[in-house]
């Protein structure tokens, strides 16, 4: 059983910029993300694009962001559990129990959901039955390359992800093939460009078409079959696929939880930014209250105000006074400041 | 008579994003400032002391803050009126007409408060009479440093900027003289150990009491008493005075446009941050709602929406769609950066 004061569901901005207004009150958090990586949408969805309207940073991309918010909240020494979606949220007492999808349990004191869209799940390979290739030689990310070396692999998809790991696998695999829809490409030019020489110099080929069939042999995958846009059916020897269709977001357990909802987003006041069950709060993409506008700087505060919120819940009486990072010796000692008058 | 479509009043770091803010959304703004510089209280209070709670931003002077905000909202070519604070503001039909302290009319659709604790005017050395000096032999800040060589120099205060102006200014000067209230300084050690090391030397003197008295010759200062802590007085030959007693806020005007309000500060909805007055706004440390913080990445927030209700309310009927900086061709453009898909 993990403990601590409170456990942030999501990693993404307004995740982690949650666990650094609750370490400036002093409070300690746990943070549950269903990806295997901090940052959310801004790492998962454009992680070398550039955000413009960050208060403060005329241009960034949602990679340094991430960044930035992990070196900011490093003095708080939050616990992280990458990989894993809390599925179960129960209040116990004053406690909420929480149960992840990897069977961690969690005795927390307060809860906040920043979840954004939710969990983000790759788009699946649609071929009946293939699931039960997931993991041992269907693939949505590729956690250990050397486990392509010497295959047949096929890769699917036609943005940058498919096209970086066609350059990173090509000399490791016994043969590649890239399966796109068509001849157009979301990847960058450059990198289509290296994929024609690789298919040029017979090192690789290029099909524009889709999966269409596939063919075990004793359990396992042999073979797949390639349908191109005129129709036209092939089989290709593979023991690996390795698909990249994009991630979408699956808003998932959260709306098991009997919390108030609107229009799949949870019902907040904008005060303490606390949803119908007191003690869960949400901040972010995933809330809604009037005039509510899907900006990070707006979860930014909200995560700010949730942070004094749950400070008051879990010190009834007692008076929370804000101060200043600037001037305050105990928010400079949180903050691991030397502390000079 | 100047116009524009919004008229933001301050130009502290909410008054500054509220221009970008309002130039994603197609709409221009002039900015009237109190001060002779934007940054409001972080370049006024605190230009060089760290902030450690912008969000994404691990640490950052109010300076550099401020220049930051200023490079983000450059593209959009906002209007500044700096040195002149609105005085009248009053509503004409749809319009609003306002007057600032050195004449200048504006005719604006909308009004975005953003005045933080009022206009900053510096606490005046007590002594009857002596305003007469001011700008001629008294100061309260230098803005030309040669005015000071070879003058007979008094610096009043015991914070940095008093000590700072006392290294700054000795070799200059003919003759100085720090007078400050008792012995301990709120000034860093550092600086106060030099100082005391001057006075050592005899290259200056230093003298725990305060301003009694002041002599003038041909309508110039010449002299002036001080008082010690004991009570005895000694006259000193002055010829000029630099006082470093701190900046008090003023609310100032803002109290007699008749907005409402609830301990000095604005009273605002919280999603639209609109004053009881509509197309008067108010965001940052100014206005109040249940839950507010004065906290400047809160008026961040504040600063968003009040654009979006400015925008829905310059063009009623119309849908203000949220788009975003990273993927929007129109906020692209808008933002002066060259579109590409």
């Amino acid at each position: 059983m993990k403990t601590a004061d409170v456990l942030v569901i999501g990693a993404g901005p307004c995740g982690l910029f949650q666990v650094f207004e609750l370490g400036l009150l002093g409070l300690n958090a746990i943070v549950v993300e269903a990806l295997e990586q901090p940052g959310g949408q801004c790492a998962e969805l454009y992680p070398q694009k550039p955000i413009f309207d960050i208060p403060a940073i005329p241009e960034i991309s949602g990679a340094e962001l991430t960044q930035n918010l992990l070196r900011q909240i490093a003095p708080f020494d939050a616990q992280f559990c990458f990989g894993e979606r809390i599925e179960q949220l129960e209040a116990r007492g004053e406690r909420f129990w929480l149960r992840g999808s990897l069977g961690s349990e969690f005795d927390v004191a307060a809860v906040v959901i920043a979840a954004g869209a939710g969990a983000f799940k790759p788009v699946r390979l649609k071929l009946e039955g293939i699931e039960a290739l997931e993991g041992q030689q269907l693939f949505y990310s590729v956690r250990d390359r050397a486990a392509f070396a010497g295959k047949d692999l096929v890769i699917f998809g036609g943005g940058d992800s498919a096209l970086d790991w066609v350059m990173a696998l090509e000399t490791a695999a016994r043969s590649l093939v890239l399966v796109h829809r068509s001849e157009r490409f979301r990847a960058q030019p450059a990198l289509v460009e290296q994929m024609r020489e690789l298919c040029h110099q017979g090192r690789m080929r290029f099909v524009a078409g889709r999966a269409s069939d596939y063919r075990c042999v004793g359990g396992g995958l042999s073979a797949i079959e390639l349908t191109d846009s005129d129709g036209k059916a092939q089989w290709q020897a593979a023991d690996s696929l390795l698909v990249f269709f994009g991630m979408v977001p699956d808003a998932g357990p959260v709306k098991l939880w009997g919390l108030a909802m609107e229009a799949n987003q949870l019902r907040v006041d904008t005060e303490r930014f606390e949803t119908s069950l007191p003690g869960v709060f949400a901040v972010g993409d995933i809330n809604t209250y009037p005039g509510k506008k899907k900006l990070i700087l707006s979860g930014f505060h909200e995560a700010a105000l949730a942070a004094f919120a749950i400070k008051a819940r879990l010190e009834p009486g007692k008076k929370v006074q804000l101060q200043y990072t600037t001037t305050s010796p105990l928010l400079r000692r949180r903050l691991g400041i030397d502390t000079e008058s």
